[in-house]
């Protein structure tokens, strides 16, 4: 027997109807090139069905990806409305990726349309050659700046131009809930990058619960400083949550710098803001020499992205009485999975405990379930010891990558394999404690490569320290330690083996230490373990 | 194109299950008659699993109607997720009704199964031979105290017995989320309580757009009464909502007055309630005499069902320091449509402004679309002064009753009309201004009935006022004013109609005033303008 509600779908539509309509004063504030620019819900809704009948009118059909190029800005967040709106798929290219990925994933999603940021012509103009499905371009522009910009790209179209070329007379056509809304691909560190399509229920479900007390909190008087960039897994899905929330929200532009954060925060009095520990670390040391520049109205800062350090959370909460709440995720989860839920017992604990718990990667919201699992695929104990491989279901989670790349990712449970490896204790806090490719395979045992590294600092004269698996005849793999000592200071083997007895069992510990001038590292300034497995692929090590 | 996201259904059982695996220890508190009960979310979770098997084995099949006739407890609880769990209806009957429309709404649900408080014994033996489709009755209590029942009512079951007669080796089944989940009847002023049906998806949706920040705000650290009756409207959704957010539930069983409210407030240290009107001045009243009874960690109250006073909010704030959420919606609309939702510029209010918007009904939370129409269905502006009927749409209202009872309920646009008159304005701020039933239509003009009776209290020696339309030749109705005077004081027609003067239009001024001596109620203490409007059917106004 079915229910006898109404057939309404979740479309992402109904959040800018929404908040046009109830929330149209509230200011959506982008910094641009050449400076603040000051629009509101009203009238993101209204040049968003402006820019939906241009789209339209250029050709683009329901299915159909258009590209963006773009940092974050009031343009940006019409276009995410204008064309999931008109059931065409919104694909965020990541500008920091290297040429040939891009051109590699712009064909991939046969993007028929790319708009672009004045500051990735040149880019572009590298890229056009080699883009075969892309048939026109727009500068996110008004014409005055097109016009000088088409000695570049010949026929570039000004977004502006394109804008005021229709009126507002436009209703948002219904679908499918499922249709797809957007793609964001994901690179990992092998193969080529894999796209994820999101639907608009995928969407809409979750900005609905990242929109809890616990997750984000968003209510219609907060404002939101969005420094994650709207490329990065939809911007966490801010754009979407700050509409159903009605808040106010403020875009940096590519203006990430920690002076230019902080006057944001302070000039446009942020209550809350979200983005990668390396801005968060940015602002601190702006802070530092310009006290004065201090965000007096932010009260949370929510951080994710990559895995916020102790002492950084401590920092943040101490010098700007602020609340960090961490949270954990990835693009194949719209970005959220985890995030602080503080248990009841919260108040009865000391700072320090408390601490303790925001290292973690956090809870799971409602709507993800998580399990870990060893290489045989058996549930693992949730005792805050046993470390495996987290596997996640829900609605809002990948089933497979965009034209079926890397084949079935869901085992026969409907379960996503998220290529972390952590421990979850007994109220659910998850803690990652390796990625699954780096840990080391110990006679059906799994040892954590990162627990090694953070051991091996304990000493002294170690700046850097890196752990890979090295075949082993009876073992399978076991850990070769890598260290790279401070300019000046000396260690020996055995002054770090006796640092290492003091932290980990036994049988953790490295098979060789080797000390090293230098360690790889990738573009973005993490440890290159795949560089390293290549470089120590036929190591023997001693028996 | 399809999104490629997990096909994960949204239901009821994922609220539970998620509860208990990441708030298994919080508790779920009950008053009983025999004192406090202490429970947690797993072991509600464990208990309802093994109700669902007892449930199964009693035969009961998806689609099956369970009825339930009890107050508020973990009992009621673990009902609401086992039955709908199993792709079974629970049906939340509301004791508080006349014993034929008791029957005929046991009837016509065809409940199968019939679960009750002890207090309903005597109720349920004299209802039994007029109830022809249940074949079982459920006494929520162990074998001890069913034993001597079964005098009353021969073949009555222990809940007890029958939980304590499984374990809790137990899947939840997965099937369609538009499958029904409740079923709770609505009885309007005329003819029969018709029944809403909500599906899985409905009561999701709802529970996750009513934790809110601007709404329920509900997290895991919050501790809750819920004073709404779990046969209202699925006590607001709370049942499910808490179990979302990891919540500590209290339910405060049949025990509604203001000493027992209170004391399990401040026992339980409850941050947060819900209740109708009449509970919070009880509870006011009770705390007058007996100020050492005040709950010290209540924070935030929330108030519907009925209008909210301004005079109950202002004192709720300032005795009792806390915020007052005013809600409005129906059980039609599962039933939350309007909260707070203050507006930015709330901080720069005066109390008093403050207050005005908080005796309104508020906004519309993402998910309810609103819109006031005239008698032709003609869309009116919000301004704060047209005054139209309140159609809603939305994936948590009702597109028909039960048995398509009462004909076609959403008109062509797919909305629901709710009978209710108000006003909107431009920030989306509701106030109700009538019951569509009780609006006097002159000359295609709307006279709201409420606004002329409060204007008719300014006189000091009106007790009550009512206000109804009289069929008029020209005008199609006019307002005829019956007054009723405090004991001891006069009033004149004129001095009446002087006061009224300067409070409404001049078209607005009642044909003729008629003292009465009593006014008709409602069983609930409503004034019974039906009855009013038989008395006066013929009454002829001066002409």
């Amino acid at each position: 027997m079915f229910g006898l509600m109404q057939d309404r779908p979740l479309l992402v539509s109904s959040l800018i109807e929404y908040a046009a309509s109830i929330h149209g004063d509230t200011e959506v504030v982008s910094r641009l090139a050449d400076g603040i620019h000051r629009s509101s819900w009203r009238t993101i809704h209204t040049r968003a069905k402006q820019l939906a009948k241009a789209l339209l009118a250029l050709g683009v059909k329901p299915g159909d990806r258009v590209a963006t190029l773009a940092w974050n800005s009031h343009r940006h967040l019409e276009l995410y409305y204008a064309v999931s709106g008109i059931g065409a798929v919104l694909h965020t290219v990541n500008p920091r990726l290297f040429p040939e990925q891009l051109t590699y994933i712009i064909n991939h999603a046969e993007d028929s349309l790319l708009l672009l940021d004045a500051m990735f012509l040149p880019l572009v103009s590298k890229l056009r050659p080699h883009l075969s499905t892309v048939k026109q371009f727009v500068l996110l522009a008004d014409e005055a700046a097109t016009t000088p910009a088409r000695e570049q790209l010949p026929g570039l179209l000004s977004y502006e131009t394109l804008v005021a070329g229709q009126d507002a007379e436009f209703v948002w056509p219904v679908f499918d809930e499922n249709t797809a809304a957007s793609l964001c691909y994901t690179s990992g560190t092998t193969g080529n990058p894999k796209g994820v399509l999101y639907s608009h229920r995928s969407t809409l479900l979750h900005a609905l619960a990242s929109c809890m007390k616990d997750i984000l909190a968003l209510s219609s008087r907060e404002c939101v400083l969005l420094i994650v960039p709207m490329f990065h897994a939809n911007g966490w899905g801010v754009p979407y949550s700050a509409a159903m929330a009605g808040a106010k929200l403020v875009f940096p532009g590519a203006a990430l710098d920690g002076a230019s954060v902080c006057e944001l925060l302070r000039g446009e009095g942020c209550t809350l803001s979200m983005g990668v520990p390396t801005v968060w670390l940015g602002m601190l040391a702006h802070l530092e020499k310009h006290p004065e520049a201090r965000p007096t109205q932010l009260r949370r800062g929510l951080i994710g992205g990559s895995a916020a350090a102790r002492s950084l959370i401590a920092r943040l909460e101490s010098e700007l009485s602020m609340e960090v709440i961490h949270l954990w995720g990835m693009t194949e989860m719209s970005p959220v999975g985890t995030g602080a839920l503080r248990p009841r017992r919260w108040e009865a604990m000391t700072s320090d405990q408390q601490l303790d718990l925001k290292v973690k990667q956090g809870r799971v919201m409602w709507g993800v379930e998580m399990k870990i699992v060893d290489d045989n695929g058996r549930e693992l104990p949730h005792d805050g010891k046993a470390f495996g491989l987290v596997k996640v279901r829900g609605p809002w989670i990948a089933k497979s990558y965009f034209k079926a790349e890397g084949g079935t990712i869901i085992d026969e449970d409907g379960f996503f394999s998220t290529g972390d490896v952590a421990t979850i204790d007994s109220e659910g806090f998850m803690q990652i404690t390796d990625r699954a490719k780096d840990v080391i395979k110990s006679g059906g045992e799994w040892i954590s490569s990162i627990d090694l590294e953070n051991a091996a600092l304990a000493h002294p004269a170690v700046q850097e320290a890196a752990v890979i698996g090295i075949a082993h005849p009876t073992w399978q793999e076991r850990p070769l330690l890598l260290a790279q000592l401070k300019p000046g200071l000396t260690a020996t083997r055995d002054e770090l083996m006796e640092v290492l007895t003091q932290k980990v069992a036994k049988w953790w510990l490295p098979d060789e230490i080797l000390f090293v001038s230098e360690l790889p590292h990738t573009a973005t300034g993490k440890l290159n373990k795949l560089k390293l497995r290549e470089l120590y692929r036929d190591h023997k090590l001693p028996t």
